[in-house]
């Protein structure tokens, strides 16, 4: 069964634009910081991986606004890992209130594991079974 | 026939990360870049939009990252709206190395017409006929 | 006696560069983080006093960097109120790394109240009573 | 005599805040800007020094906030060399609205010559050489 991870952010001002409410670019950098806490709660940090050379590019994003988020509001970010494959990994995500529960945004990652010089290449194998165990 | 705008930036510093190469969320700024851009050459502002009492709230938007921008580089934006409606746009981009070519990223958005208060409401008349015109 | 109050953030990867280290100007960001969190400590919140009409606009920012944090770095923000008057607040910071300690950065901002509209205004009472009471 | 270089961006979205002006921390990118454009003036592109091994880390910054600058607002950053010695280049700014010459901020960037594992180095000869030939 797949595994969500739930993590939070408070909103800060320069997140915020002048509509009053969260730029639109920022929810991709929650999504970073989801699944940077989904694979550090599975005993894999990113920097670890990229410690041993290898990283993970994003090679598609999608996110669908569903209601503004404001500065100071609590969010919660909730992180799935819906896919594994030897050289690609994707994500889903639901960013909410924290407190309130009301949705702010849906979103999908893919990411391709490269080595340290942008190669595509295969996840190394302890890192791959960590995921393999989230699904 | 749509028409696409060219705009160009150049990677800052701040845009990149420890991978070396633009952060991924940059991209969607520059497609704001590349929006704004566009409807300031059809005449029609987006500040001026705003100043009006409207806005233009994205609804949802997907990036395709095909080669990695690095700093420094010159970026061309072209932007090409491929839909209007009352209540919604939506605009293409392709971007690439101003010089080489080389395709960093393609881009979609869906924009949805706001109120002040961010209710939607119908594009104002005059800025709709830019937009059609554009079409 | 000025009250310090400490917070934590934990560096993302938007935040680097392609030096591999914290952009410079996020070190004001995080400053923002604390001095968000020093004003919610003391009862009073950012938030609340801007629904009120008010804002603390920055009139001066100095950051010294000593050392750079890293991705994935947990990171402590010591701020401390420097400086109460009737239209202005400072506040100095100190940016370490929360388990080695090591100092990445002092910071310091000016800060002056203004109304909606933006015109310097004296700090409405409640709020600069809050102030007065962590000197 | 100190060679003084302007270069022009435009404010983005991206860099407004919820108080409808430029976030006080996107003055230093604006610096950065500024700074990368006045090497490549002098014919020594930023882009080039980290391509030799070299880099320029800012050990201070200081940013003086005069008048808030608007979304859409074009934006001049005038960048001026006042010290250069063997491992350290200091720079000032002056940022204003490119068409009523409103002064936005002024800003110094103190910066220190490193290696490309961070250690403090004496600049490379014939950027230095290019450096003192612009003071």
């Amino acid at each position: 069964m797949p595994l969500t991870l739930a993590t939070e952010v408070r909103v800060r001002y320069a997140e915020t634009d002048r509509m009053g409410i969260v730029y639109y670019a920022n929810y991709l950098v929650w999504c970073e910081v989801g699944r940077v806490e989904f694979m550090r709660a599975l005993g894999g940090s990113y920097a670890d991986l990229e410690a041993q050379g290898y990283g993970l590019a994003v090679a598609e994003a999608t996110v669908r606004y569903l209601a503004p988020a404001r500065f100071d509001d609590p969010v919660r970010i909730e992180t799935t890992l819906v896919g594994v494959r030897s050289r690609a990994v994707t994500f889903d995500y639901v960013i909410s209130h924290a407190e309130t529960g009301t949705r702010f945004a849906t979103a999908h990652t893919a990411l391709v594991s490269i080595d340290s010089s942008g190669r595509p290449t295969a996840l190394p194998p302890a890192f791959r079974a960590l995921l393999d165990g989230a699904r």
